[in-house]
């Protein structure tokens, strides 16, 4: 279950399931290549096929699948949340600076704005899963406790967790400091990261 | 069984082989991203990615799921050929002609050539399937057959098949008619497609 409905493979099948997600990711880079100046095109698709890839969100699903869940360290935990997550939010709004035409010093505050985001995002969603009910999260609460999967409550405890994710959204929005009030949205994210409940 | 080797999911299980899929997804896209003239990349990335998406190969792979297997109609199979591979060695060509920064006629040349030869060689595959030894093939031979999947030679008879490959590659030779001998590599793999024995 995800967000109160079935995944796609159970409702699917598995063989589709797979071709949806590499239709999605062909359809990403699709979109790009639609990108003019074209300069800017592939200066966005160097972002997110790095961040999606090996170096990126699929190292870090491999490197969750390999690592034994019960012995997972903090360091390892938050390299996975950097890889596994982190990469693609960092390259998603630096995918939007660079679309809009930021300078060398706005595109660094927006990269320090995403990572710390990225990184707050994992901490809640493990938070999430120790507080929220199975209803408003959609999906079955305390499944990454159940099975045993490291978690930053379970590995620093859970007011430790929520001190670190409320610091990071304010590193977040630090870095924002230099923009005006077009970055309002990009503060409003922020904040709903940490308090969301789903 | 490929190539006389297991499979990825096989030897590494299925989780790896969906994410190593998609890394290599990933790093093609990659690789587009560092071809300059910027507008070439774009191009040459509007190409492969439509060509592997809905509208290309993944759309032929999911045509061929749903097709109810001993139903097919000649028309059908076609289709899933011209989709499910014909589509990516079709945009390779035509990646490598706009790389190389062919003309539209030249560019037009090179994308019959591309279709002629990806639908020889699925018919070659097919055939291959009928007449190769498993040891040749590097997988079972007869698998399609077995399975009861429309294949050429089941739909028009083999010695029809055979010939409709001939055909194509010479309609694939012809096509090339106006390049010289810097075309040999393409004429070259025309002839290899149906002569290849796995």
């Amino acid at each position: 279950m995800r967000r109160g409905k079935p995944t796609c493979h159970r409702k699917f099948g598995e063989a589709n399931a797979i071709l949806a997600g590499d239709a999605l990711l062909n359809l990403a880079f699709e979109t790009i290549s639609g990108i003019r100046p074209a300069e800017r095109a592939v200066c966005i698709l160097c972002e997110i096929s790095t961040a999606s890839g090996t170096h990126g969100m699929i190292g870090g699903q491999v490197a969750d699948l390999e690592a034994p869940a019960r012995k997972k360290t903090l360091a390892e935990h938050d390299f996975i949340s950097r890889y596994k997550t982190g990469a693609l939010i960092r390259a998603s709004v630096r995918a939007g600076a660079i679309l809009g035409g930021a300078n060398t010093e706005s595109l660094a505050a927006l990269t320090r704005y995403g990572e710390a985001i990225g990184l707050a995002f994992q901490i809640a969603d493990d938070i999430l899963d120790v507080e929220g009910t199975t209803e408003e999260l959609g999906k079955d609460a305390g499944s990454d406790q159940a099975r045993g999967k490291a978690t930053y409550p379970a590995l620093v405890g859970l007011e430790a967790s929520k001190a670190r994710a409320r610091e990071l959204v304010e590193m977040a929005l630090e870095a924002l400091s230099s923009f005006d009030e077009r970055a309002e949205p990009l503060r409003a994210i922020a904040s709903y990261i940490v308090q969301r409940k789903s």
